[in-house]
Formats: C-alpha cells, structure tokens, sequence
C-alpha cells in the first residue's frame, strides 16, 4: 500500500504552506514580482530555499497562487459591497469607493495586482480575474438599470469599462501620496464611475 | 582604423530590421506573443533563425520593437484625431471611434498590445504606453472643460479612466464579430466615453 500522509501531517502542510504564501505575498507587495525571488520568499518564511518546492513547483506557480489568494480576496470584498442591501447606485459607488480605498492602503500589493510586468502565468490570471469584476459591476448596473436608475446602455460594456477605468486609474495615482490627496482621489474616481455608468450626478 | 559599415551597408541592414519587425508583427497577431518563437518570426521573414540576432540580441528585445512600433503608430493615429481642428467633445468621440475601430479591425494585434500575457518587458512597455494616450486624452478634457463643454473634473483621473475603459472593453469584445455588432459595440463604447468625461448626452 502506498505510503499516504497522516491527517495531521496534511493540516501541518497546509499551515506551513499558507504561511509561505502570506509572506510571498508581503515580498511581492515590497519588491515586486520580479524582486521576489525563490530565496527572497524563503528568507522571509524563514525557510530554506529548496523547502519552498515541497510546495510549489516553480516560481511561476508560486506567484499565480500569491496573485489568486489575493486578488480572490479584493473580489469577494468588492462582490460583498456591491451585492449588500439597497440602492443600486450607492452601491455601485460604494463598491468603487472599498476597492480602491483597499487598493490605495496597500499601494504595493494592488500594483502588483493590477498592472507590473510579471511572467506571463500571472498576466493570464489577471485577464480571468478582470473578467469576475466586470461580472460583478455587470450585475450591479443592470440592477441600477431596472430600477430606472440608470439609462439604458449595454451593462457588459459597461462593467468592462469600469473594470479597465478603475484599474488604471490606480496604477499610476496622481501625486504623492497623503491622507488629502488620497480623499481626493476617492471622491474623483467614484464620480467618474458614476459619470461612466449614467448616474445622475448627485443634487 | 575599426571596419565601419558603409552607408549602402547600414540602408540593407535597416531594411532587413524593418521587414523582419513587420513580419514578426503579424506573426504576434496571428499566434500570440508567446508562440512567436523566434523560428517562426523567421520563417515568416524568409531568413535562417540564426540571422535573427543579428538585429535583435533576444525574442524579448525583438518583441519590445513589434510592441513599440505598432503601438507607437496607434499613439500617433490617435493624436492626430484629437488635436485636429473644432469641438473637444466631438473630436474626444472620434478619437474613441478611431481607436477601437483600427483595433477591432486587427483584433489579434490589438490584444496582443493591450492585454495578452507577455513578457515582463513588454509588460513594462505597455505601462509607458498607456502613459502616452492618457497624456492625450487629457488634454483633450481639459480643452472640454475650457471650452464650458464638460463640467468641472481632474482631467488626469479622466483619461486614465479613458484609457483604461476602452482598453479594457477591446480586450474581450462581447458576442461574435460581425459588422453589426462591431458597429453597435462603437456607439456603445463612444457613449460610454463621453458619459465618462461628462459629455451631455446628444439631443
């Protein structure tokens, strides 16, 4: 019978290996992707380097994983903000508003996320992610749609064009970074969002 | 005294360059960045592999030139269209049209320069890019807004929204291309734009 792990040497995989991904995702966040080297990762898990392939194949797969945990996580975040109670559009703001507030306190991790040149197994994640979050917004502006919020307009165009319009827009935000430019920034974005969906502007 | 090439010399060189860059481009349109392996660049050239490095020092250095000269070009369409002559808003719209046009016209160019995974330096390049046309839709809305013709906004986070909307939107164009949905996806994405930047809708 072929040797097969014991319960609690899974759960003690399992651990060693969220860990692993958690500090990856700190280096990524630090140095970027290119930085984050197998020993780099390995240093700051307290690892040793060659321990990092009882996980993880490549690098590469590594960092898909990094990408996924992460960037699943801003999506259930935003689908959870978009999908709560209540009016279509103040939620569609408010869902710009959470994103791009989480994507401003963690400048480094969301520009990893959204645009750095990366290997390519990490650009086609980010295609597939892109396409949950015009999902998303789709839902939302349809909503907003039917409720007579918003004009009619094809809310898969829409969606995308949020998805590509927000993302860009905090790649490379304008001017340095305090607690007043960031405000200001949010307030911007949210209202060309709501420009770009047909909100009436606020009275 | 170094052997120095003669001017005859460096114009058959140049124009060896160019035709393998313009053959590699519709190798990248054709198959994606990643299955343009240098062999298959230089079949399409009608050149050994070998005579490859004698411009370009790797794949990732020749695909940085097709990148770099099919979105420059692109670049240079779209500024022509919006610093031509009359309204903001009107030539805003047909700088959108133009733009979404020429790459629905050459889909798998346009996805390979805007969103297809690549390598890192091409990723980089793109970043520069996008750069460039959120340099010209800004000044485009900041003529709009001088102009009374769009209300008060940060020019910057506009175009960035711009760029990164239609961008976005080309990346993965709804349904199957035919000419009616092309052309339904232009009013779309132009209406799109214009509520983005403000633009009071037609009457």
């Amino acid at each position: 019978m072929a040797y097969r792990k014991t319960p609690a040497e899974l759960r003690r995989l399992e651990t060693a290996r969220d860990h692993l991904v958690a500090r990856a995702t700190e280096v990524v966040a630090e140095v970027g992707w290119a930085q984050a080297s197998v020993t780099a990762v390995a240093d700051a898990a307290g690892i040793a380097a060659g321990s990092v392939y009882q996980h993880f194949p490549s690098k590469a797969a590594l960092a898909v994983e990094v990408f996924r945990r992460a960037s699943g996580h801003e999506v259930e975040v935003l689908g959870e903000v978009l999908r709560a109670e209540g009016d279509p559009v103040e939620r569609l703001a408010r869902g710009v508003e959470t994103f791009a507030r989480r994507a401003l306190e963690n400048r480094g991790l969301a520009y990893a996320l959204l645009a750095a040149p990366a290997e390519p197994a990490v650009g086609a994640e980010r295609l597939a992610y892109r396409l949950r979050y015009r999902a998303l917004f789709a839902e939302t502006v349809e909503q907003g749609m039917a409720a007579g919020l918003l004009p009619p307009q094809d809310g898969r165009i829409t969606a995308a064009a949020l998805t590509g319009a927000i993302g860009e827009v905090l790649v490379d935000p304008l001017g340095t970074p305090d607690e007043g430019s960031t405000e200001a920034l949010l307030v911007e974005l949210v209202a060309m969002a709501l420009r770009c969906a047909g909100a009436a502007p606020a009275p």
